[in-house]
């Protein structure tokens, strides 16, 4: 296998075997800005082998070749994956099959699984299947339903799923999993000698995770109305990376034992009640203002969202990790759109040094930054000694940028999860249990919120860093948020 | 007092009181390489404030204006303080005067000490006197006693300057505790929550010093017959920055308190014995050799040096601190002349994480290395995933530099080390009992050495990283150098 990789075949960890991917949702956006040219990646890069196929499922009736030639459209534009070669795409669009169906009808699967059949004995393709379930989740338990009863799978919503397949068969895609920085939190915690003596309670004094969007919701203001940011950001990649900084060492690096940790982690997060809602959750919506010099409109001004809607695009909070590591140590996190700035990071103050012994007795606590996005990279700031004879001590940083120290050789987060779907390694993906747990978080808050119909959502502008609750929730605590 | 101070006054912590400094050796290379560039630049920065005079004391014949113009010219030429300002050193050299002596004669110490009380009248510069000795160590008794009798100070040498001043009002200048990292050491530990916990036993494996010159001995080949490396070099620097890096924190950061916790660290180091200076002490000599294309004349080929001379250039040795904080650490400490690279750094080695979960099982170390010269900055080095997919290891460096980090506002350690002195600052100064200390622990060492008539001198090539014996020592405890 391995004389078959090329130059890039290293990155994605040699070829994978021959399979097929199932691409449900294929005429959609996410499969045209993500998945596909994802795909395109990994082939790109000798990933995938000469024997693998694409077959995409959606509603829309089209043909194949214009399937084809609608995703080298969409992928020339707007692929975030860097410029496509015209000579490669041809030779990967030619793996790229198209199959129009209904989800909820048999008959659709009926016929997917007899094309599915036909290709894998013209290509020698074995029986290895990838379904991909790019589709909004509300279509999620047809989809899986059919799959079972069409028999294309062997061995939600978790129920549905589990009914139809195995666990291990399973791969809930995150796509903040894929980051490297991300992964390097595991590196930077179990493979150094000098982060995780300092990982606990003993030295850090409070955890701050942002995922700061700029934009906001943009064209899918009927879909956002219906989710709101505790579902579509806390639940899924803030409590991921919360898991990740608070994790306990696993046993081995495998799928089994990293989310058996990551599983204690959620589990160990004091539940919230009523009280603790109106203590530690603060939620908000955009009103509007100015991001740079644009003039931005306010969340109920979007189209498709309602003029007195209470959905919250902005939740801050703070976690309390009741175990032997983490006890007293707030984790800090929020998320919001319409943010002033892009950011996703993860920030662990430390405790000041306990006596200082210096004239200048105000000395900055250090800090370890871990950015994820947009630029990956860590940095840890610290007193020096400012030049001059006089001992009087600044704040500087040390910074590690992943594209300068590795060069830019960063791959995209959902080319990596498809790589390792493809080779059937789950340890950066959710699992079932996990997700339910992060479920049983966040569903009080979503119930003490519909409880309180008269309450108000607080209003923060567009370009802000949330309302001024948000800044309450740590100056009630001596502490302030660190703004990216 | 403030309002006097130029822009730069800061730098040097405002105007010291007015004071008359009397240079010894004043027509030396030191005086004109160090003490007097490093005298303009604290006047030209507004540290001396405008009334100071300088008072040349040496053999040399001269008028005042030839000392004057003499200083000037060897100013622009190898002052290592950067361009002088012919304006400002004008105004600089008015404050310069010469007095011709012999160090022996009390003759000449009555006409210093009448023109040192005329100046004073005249210029008003009250009777804070600064006595700097820039001469080879042989005249000190002769210059401390005449000034003892000339009664020119009030309150060896310990000995003989303590019969005459106060330790309080000795300064014993070694100009590497002038260099801003050395003293950041203290500011790094003791000013931050992130490096004391790791500063043990616990998660340091073993320390490195390294002190090399590519320079060899130059013109002063007969003086260094007489001293060698562990004298020049380990007795004082060395062992200076050994007692910087383990010492614990003062009760405060003044001259008594950091000056006793440095005498603790001296006298807590494993005294040598016979067996021990034959397993852990390398000496070397620098036969001749090339640096970068250059060819290099062996020690004993230059001018001054005995053909047969057992004088070593190079000393490499492994400390041990008997206390709590360091048992069982090892500190490999090195130092020579006409190496490879010129540098000094300090280098803290940690253990490896005691288990590593990864595919990858031999992660290396990570190092917090302190450059002290010729580039003042610190880094550290860790591991980090390599961007792809496959979960693996590669080490990167954290930076920090010092220029960059505050712009080039370094000061000459001359400079910085004289402020101190004509404010009374002695912190940064080694301490008569601190100086017996380190002499206690290379007497021993150098005793074995002129005892061992027949032993050889173990020679390496001028350029490269001293005898293979110097490897040798960290091989058989399973270590190696980290060469600069």
């Amino acid at each position: 296998m391995a004389g078959e990789t090329g130059r890039y075949g290293s990155v994605y960890g040699g070829v994978a075997e021959p399979c097929t991917v199932v691409l449900f949702g294929a005429s959609g956006d996410l499969a045209k800005r993500k998945v596909i040219p994802a795909m395109y990646d990994l082939a790109t890069h000798n990933a995938l082998g000469p024997r693998y196929a694409i077959v995409g499922f959606a509603r829309t009736a089209m043909t194949e070749d214009s399937f084809r030639s609608g995703l080298g459209e969409a992928a020339k534009t707007i692929s975030e994956v860097g410029p496509i070669d015209p000579k490669q795409w041809d030779e990967f669009a030619s793996h790229l099959y198209y199959c129009p169906g209904d989800y909820a009808n048999p008959e659709s699967y009926a016929q997917l699984c007899k094309r599915l059949t036909e290709l894998e004995a013209a290509k020698n393709l074995g029986g290895n299947r990838l379904f991909y379930l790019s589709t909004p989740p509300e279509v999620y338990p047809d989809i899986v339903q059919q799959l079972g009863r069409a028999c294309i799978a062997r061995p939600i919503f978790n129920q549905i799923v589990l009914n139809v397949f195995d666990e291990k068969q399973v791969y809930r895609i995150d796509h903040y999993l894929g980051k490297d920085t991300v992964q390097n939190l595991l590196v930077l915690r179990f493979g150094n000698g000098i982060f995780e003596p300092l990982w606990n309670r003993n030295y850090v004094d409070h955890v701050q995770i942002t995922a700061a969007e700029t934009l906001g919701v943009e064209r899918r203001g009927g879909f956002y109305e219906t989710a709101g940011a505790l579902r579509d950001m806390i639940q899924s990649h803030v409590l991921q990376l919360t898991s990740l900084v608070a994790v306990e060492p696993p046993a081995a690096f495998d799928a089994t034992a990293v989310r058996n940790e990551k599983l204690k982690v959620l589990q160990s997060i004091r539940p919230f009640n009523l009280e603790m809602v109106a203590q530690s959750v603060v939620r908000g919506q955009y009103a509007p203002g100015k991001i740079g010099d644009k003039p931005i409109p306010g969340y109920r001004d979007e189209p498709g969202v309602n003029a007195a809607s209470k959905t919250e695009t902005f939740v801050a909070g703070k976690l309390l990790i009741d175990n032997w590591r983490w006890a007293g140590v707030p984790f800090y996190i929020r998320t919001g759109k319409r943010l002033a700035k892009r950011s996703t990071e993860i920030m662990i103050q430390f405790h000041c040094a306990p006596h200082i012994v210096f004239r200048e007795r105000e000395v900055e606590p250090n800090r370890l930054v871990l950015n994820i996005q947009p630029d990956e990279g860590i940095s840890i700031s610290f007193g020096a000694k400012r030049p001059g004879t006089e001992m009087s001590i600044g704040n500087v940083t040390m910074d590690f940028r992943y594209r300068e120290g590795f060069g830019d050789t960063t791959r995209s987060a959902y080319a990596t999860l498809l790589n390792d779907c493809v080779r059937g390694d789950a340890t950066l993906f959710d699992r079932g249990d996990s997700v339910e747990a992060a479920w049983a978080l966040v569903d009080p808050i979503l119930d003490v919120w519909s409880a309180a119909r008269t309450a108000k959502v607080p209003q923060y502008p567009a370009g802000s860093w949330g309302p001024r609750e948000s800044d309450l929730l740590l100056e009630r605590d001596g502490r302030r948020w660190y703004n990216p």
